[in-house]
């Protein structure tokens, strides 16, 4: 996507020599910063810091710090000690495990003059492949957009979405923003009302920066306001993205989506999730009953952090008495009679089992339960 | 209410001087202090200023002032000055204009030496007749948490609250968090979930600060948070307040209510809302179409204050990218299907409008559309 009119992906591959780059996401959006990765260590760092987060990003990140590795010895102790490394950064990230698993057998199997060059090759891929896959998410989604603004011509589709699904939190594109941005590069008049998203306040801070440098008209809101414009007629659909889908069509995203779904259902507007197949879970069906949420820390309640103008500089306050205590539930999951459809990389299927299997009937064969 | 141990009301008179004492509700959390009025124009700056605020209150602070201006110069042009000016201080409150109503024509009656010691008479009055009303409305949703806490009988009964209806935002007790505070003093166990209520936090600052002050056991969430806690059953009862209730049983409240009543409908739990006769408008049905939304400052959104523990002082943050806007409507209406009751000063009925009429018959009579 653009930041104010020059092309960028939230992580790229300096092509002769062993150097990645990656946008600083601790600093958005208040300062726009490229930081240079030049070692598997560096790599790790920027995973646990959260420099990159989302969970595409992630597993692209590791490929790319796996290729750090072999630049610099590229025996197999020393690739090993790197994928354990970048495991540990964010145990709990699935695409970290997923992008290793794949590139270690693969520079294994050759020389280890030739591991470099290997590595840097599947990492180019990982992340050339987590691109077409939101483009292909983009695509279908348009659909849907182009529709909604041919039912009203004379004024721009007014779309709510929830937290960031978008390009940073992916290599470029996104997933629940892919369909919006390409809308806006066809020339078609979008809206974008962005849920500033409590506690961590993505919205607020990755969504809304990530519209304005690409030039996408948006307003942001808090997370309360979204029932009230449904009501009023102010939101024509809602996209949203997934963290985790059963194989009957729930959706586990950023905690609040479910409060977006049933104001969405409530007045009748057309409610989507966006998701790259791999988000499918197909081992569950009942999402509500078993998908585990974390409960990530009180602190991210009860202090948030923002610029104060007076210091120009970022500082973080504590917004709750000192005796009080925070609960802080990361996810929900939002039943999928609340959700209208799924858009992925293969189309826009109805959430449910069936629709999802003749889609991916491999994926569902494979991990059938 | 208790604040650590000290009985306290959010404004109160002393009874041998024109003198007018308050909580400065702008210091709070943090700090907590009574500030001193002596004069027309200082209720009225105190007012403006936001030091106090919440619908009953501001009443009875404006009564208060009346009071003083009564006690410094009981001339009739004095008098329709200092109400002028307490008009002036918040526009919008219906309160104001109804205390202030009240009290100028019996206090023209009288003669000018008898105005002081009557405006100090009429003050008391306002401020405990909401003291009782607000009661009431806590006697009368008592019997439903003692319902709730007999039917789980080894643990709390959950209750979530959203914005602050505590006694802050009245003269005592408040109307939604009443039922609460009395259940507390008569040994029911309680657990309150506070939704943090953005933009203004008035969950996480005030809700909050008097709970832990009371002694209330309570966890302050992110708004997004309600729906996810009661999926899983930890919710056992919602309780929120009313800005203005239209005479079929719409609730407008705090920006955020219509999505936390979707979310209990959806799983079974009781929605009730508590509330002073005084909030129904018998000339309207339906709260979405006729109760108009005050549009408030884009600043409450995009900026946040907190205390900044290593200054050890109040900052404020901006949160969003500069070039972002936002917008900030200030309530919501749920509808009636979504409230399970109204809690009033005369009882508990269901939101309907034959319900209401059979509580308030006059009122409905005499304001009939």
């Amino acid at each position: 996507m653009q930041v104010n009119g020059t092309p960028f992906r939230s992580i790229w591959l300096t092509p002769d020599k062993p150097e990645v780059l990656v946008i600083d996401q601790t600093l958005l959006p208040f300062v726009f910063e490229v930081r240079t990765l030049t070692s598997s260590s560096e790599t790790a760092h920027a995973i646990r810091e959260m420099v990159v987060r989302g969970a595409p990003l992630i597993g692209a990140t590791a490929a790319c710090g796996l290729f750090l590795a072999a630049a610099s010895d590229a025996s197999e102790d020393n690739l090993r000690r790197a994928c354990e490394e970048l495991l540990s950064s964010r145990p709990t990230a699935v695409n970290l495990r997923w992008a290793l698993d794949r590139m270690l057998p693969l520079l294994l199997e050759v020389s280890e003059s030739e591991r470099a060059g290997r590595a840097q090759e599947l990492a180019q891929q990982i992340c050339d492949e987590d691109v077409n896959t939101n483009s292909a998410i983009g695509d279908h989604g348009l659909t849907l957009i182009s529709e909604a603004a041919n039912a009203c011509p004379h004024r721009p589709v007014n779309i709510l979405t929830h937290c960031n699904a978008g390009w940073l939190a992916t290599v470029d594109w996104g997933t629940a923003l892919a369909p919006i941005f390409k809308a806006h590069d066809q020339g078609i008049a979008v809206h974008v009302w962005v849920d500033e998203t409590r506690p961590r306040n993505q919205g607020a801070s990755l969504t809304a920066w990530e519209l304005g440098a690409h030039g996408v008209s948006h307003t942001v809101i808090a997370d309360n306001a979204g029932g009230h414009l449904m009501q009023h007629g102010e939101v024509d659909l809602c996209i949203v993205g997934s963290d985790r889908t059963t194989r009957a069509g729930d959706v586990c995203n950023k905690i609040g989506t479910y409060l977006k779904a049933l104001a969405a259902h409530d007045n009748g507007i057309p409610f989507y999730a966006a998701l790259p197949s791999s988000t499918v879970d197909w081992t569950i069906s009942d999402g509500v009953r078993d998908i585990p949420i974390e409960e990530r820390a009180e602190e991210e309640v009860s202090h948030i952090c923002g610029r104060d103008s007076e210091a120009d500089r970022l500082v973080r306050v504590r917004i709750i008495p000192d005796g009080s205590s925070a609960a802080n539930p990361a996810f929900d999951v939002t039943p999928r009679k609340l959700v209208d459809g799924l858009i992925t990389e293969r189309g826009v299927v109805k959430a449910c089992e069936d629709d999802l299997i003749s889609l991916f009937p491999q994926d569902a064969e494979v991990r059938n339960i």
